[in-house]
């Protein structure tokens, strides 16, 4: 008996990740009642957001340009491109301040379960964007989670074919971190990547 | 460097109940990557929502015509009046099959901290639903928490003031409970609320 303009909210809500059916009712009760200048905002950035968004034609990320600023920027190092998987480790990359070359955001991960696999993530754009020549190395920056590390093979035996030089992050202890508190999975692989020093 | 309507979309999620920056980021990646369909779904709903739903004037939940379904309904007893603080808790009551009073819905709880007074929650609407002498006993079907309670007290002593009946539902050890697993609150309060047999 609950009129069907709440349903429909509740159950469009419920389409965000990780929002359940209790959580989906708690935020329309709320939008509704407490915030209706929120959903009103929401309903707006949503709808701006769909028609001014697009993916940068060189690095993929979310860009209201053809061509992002950063891959417009002549400061930028063209030879390295970083391949990370979503907007937000390129802004941790970013704020390394250790990093100037440019990125190819892949929007995404080899995920089969998802029935995410390459042809989904589209990594023909990524092969034709190396082919540019100016790209000496790329750098994989995706997660060391299973599905991160599976993509990273992928991408790197689809550039190694097209003779392309490729690097991935290292693995290790973390900076400042204390062998005692490190999961042994982590200290096993610092051993096996051992550096000389 | 992210595009403003990007980071206007994130901060506008922000403001659901719940849902902090990284969730928000999270949902924003989804919506425009994976599902823009949802993304419009969820705009037109929040539009909708916002235009067609109103408070029933008698029992305050949501609705889209002046009075409920339920309320015009010749079908209830109209002397009960069940006084919850959700929707949602209408619906658990309704799921039980054990009432078939009419409800009155606050749309909330006393909760100073989030600034929602006796003012905020209009309870002059409630007196002013009882003030109608249909309505022969009230029930405080509000929850159990310290909110709730605060809330079914204030309720009780206005209603109290203006002569009306008020009832509170009973609180003890739940249905099919051990007493082993029943946390020792919940059993002091049965015990001090014993019933005779």
């Amino acid at each position: 008996m609950s009129p069907s303009s709440l349903d429909e909210l509740i159950d469009a809500l419920r389409g965000l990740p990780g929002v359940g059916p209790k959580s989906a009712q708690r935020m329309a009760y709320h939008l509704l009642q407490r915030d209706q200048r929120g959903a009103e905002r929401l309903a707006r950035a949503l709808g701006n957001a769909l028609a001014v968004l697009c993916h940068c034609e060189r690095c993929n990320t979310f860009t209201e340009t053809e061509i992002c600023q950063r891959c417009a920027s002549p400061q930028r190092d063209a030879s390295l491109l970083c391949v990370v998987e979503m907007p937000a480790d390129l802004a941790v990359i970013e704020q390394t301040h250790a990093y100037n070359g440019l990125y190819y955001v892949l929007m995404g991960r080899l995920s089969p379960l998802d029935g995410i696999g390459p042809r989904e993530l589209k990594l023909d754009k990524l092969l034709a964007r190396v082919a540019d020549n100016t790209v000496q190395e790329v750098i994989l920056a995706t997660n060391f989670t299973n599905e991160g590390e599976a993509t990273a093979h992928i991408v790197a035996e689809l550039l190694a074919a097209r003779g392309v030089k490729v690097s991935r992050l290292s693995r290790g202890v973390p900076v400042g971190g204390e062998l005692e508190h490190t999961d042994t999975g982590t200290i096993a692989q610092a051993l096996v990547e051992r550096r000389p020093l």
